[in-house]
């Protein structure tokens, strides 16, 4: 494939590597800078990642044949009000968001004249760091990519948005919004509440300093995404209410068993639970190499 | 000090760490390694851990003047009350064991002929490895270690216990018995509990092999902590189950307030419960050197 014009909106660690990813991989020609910081774009310049910024969404996509959309989900449905009318017939068009269905709702409330064009993505993928200059153009290396194309998607715009991602090195797969969503909701959506909601009961309590004194690596690996942003999370959290609740409450269930197994003194129950959790997380290790050099998040 | 002969009851990674780290130190003449597996025994004596292997506790505990009780939990109290006759009058003792206030019951009930002696202690040291192969002279560098004296304790006993572990390299702190399982209950056996339950949820369901399939960094890092060994878990979990019981009701019910944000798309709630637990947990890492090189549990 070759892009001419790529307008990647949002040129943060997802949007900058994006294009970093593309130039790298030789395929694109020209790339716009869409962002609301002026600092963080002017690194992105200065990196060489974009070759000229703006602004204005409206006159930074004009014209492009190839458009990411990678600011931040709240700015997501004024974003597609204003592009909406000035996408090229030929562009296609991807995001990078953590949730799809609400994104999903997003195009179709504010995108409905570009919906053969725009293909929801979410790139598994991230860091701690953020803005242009943590950028990387092999952050999407081995990453996994799931497309959760609408039914009036064009299959050219599909096909345009998959070369796109595995231009940059990633796994590309496919599932529905809510097959997404569900997924996501358990396997990163929880343990990032639950990480949060433990610091926030450890932090509450009178005696948090002698707590926080005898914490340790167990703590500081199972905490870890309890840094991530909170603003960032409750975005997520709250596209993702719905599924998440559901989890939510079948992890209690399985907390109250466990509270269960404990009064009870049930050692057996209790090594039968933790065997099986040992078990199925050392296999899922082995099977995925996530024990070596796994995305964030 | 010196100790002339130090017996260790467990010549595993703790167990052997600590002869190591001694010898290291150059405090200890002659180390007795006492266990069951008789390979690994010739491991320590084959690596110099240890200079002399039995695995008879009786006799290998007389006449030593040091001594660490190092074995799994489940075998404390019959340890206990094999050495309680035998040991010298002037041998200070110790043990390494995760839960405190099982091992205090187990000495009264068990050890009551040195009750002056036994200062009881927990290493917040450790690794996913095992076995005196793994041991480390250096494992305690900068490790904490809590004593929980009893107040039959002499002053010598607890002062030569203290000085033992300040020469692996350990920042000694002491408290009673019931705050340091209340303090790792909260800190370290509740996210144990939480990272299996959720492992096992996931394994549990019929999508499970999708939804293992888009885990990536932030389950990993999460849940690493449910690779550890289930039936040491079980031990402590079911050693400390009063403490464990009582802070698993609170993470309930701070799960249910949670629960509560997300129905009622509560964005100012989530943010601020976001931020806290994230404000607090960076204050944590900067005011404890844990972002570099923290102790594994």
């Amino acid at each position: 494939m070759r892009i001419e014009r790529l307008a990647v909106v949002g040129v943060g660690l997802i949007g900058g590597s994006f294009a970093a990813a593309l130039r790298r991989a030789g395929i694109v020609d020209h790339v716009v800078g869409i962002g609301r910081g002026r600092g963080n774009l002017d690194d992105a310049l200065r990196l060489g990642i974009v070759d000229e910024i703006t602004n204005e969404p409206t006159s930074g996509v004009r014209d492009a044949d190839f458009v990411l959309l990678a600011m931040p989900v709240g700015q997501m449905g004024a974003v597609m009000e204003a592009i909406g009318p000035v996408l090229a017939p030929h562009a296609s068009v991807t995001d990078a968001g953590s949730t799809k269905r609400d994104v999903v709702t997003g195009a179709y409330l504010h995108l409905r004249s570009a919906l053969d064009r725009f293909v929801p993505a979410h790139p598994i993928a991230g860091s701690e760091k953020t803005g242009a200059a943590a950028a990387s153009a092999t952050l999407f290396v081995d990453r996994k990519v799931i497309l959760t194309p609408l039914p009036e998607n064009s299959a050219h715009a599909i096909a345009c948005v998959r070369d796109a991602w595995l231009a940059c090195g990633a796994r590309v797969t496919q599932m529905n919004a809510d097959e997404h969503d569900r997924t996501l909701g358990a396997v990163s959506h929880l343990p990032h509440l639950l990480a949060f909601a433990l610091v926030d009961l450890i932090a509450g309590r009178p005696d948090a300093e002698r707590l926080f004194g005898l914490a340790a690596g167990g703590f500081r690996d199972f905490t870890r995404i309890a840094s991530s942003s909170p603003e960032m999370w409750r975005d997520i959290c709250l596209a993702n209410r719905d599924a998440l609740r559901g989890v939510l409450v079948d992890y209690r269930q399985r907390l109250d068993e466990v509270g269960r197994m404990l009064e009870n003194a049930d050692a057996a129950a209790l090594e039968q639970l933790l065997t099986r959790a040992r078990d199925a997380r050392d296999a899922w290790l082995r099977g995925s190499g996530n024990g070596s050099n796994p995305g964030h998040r």
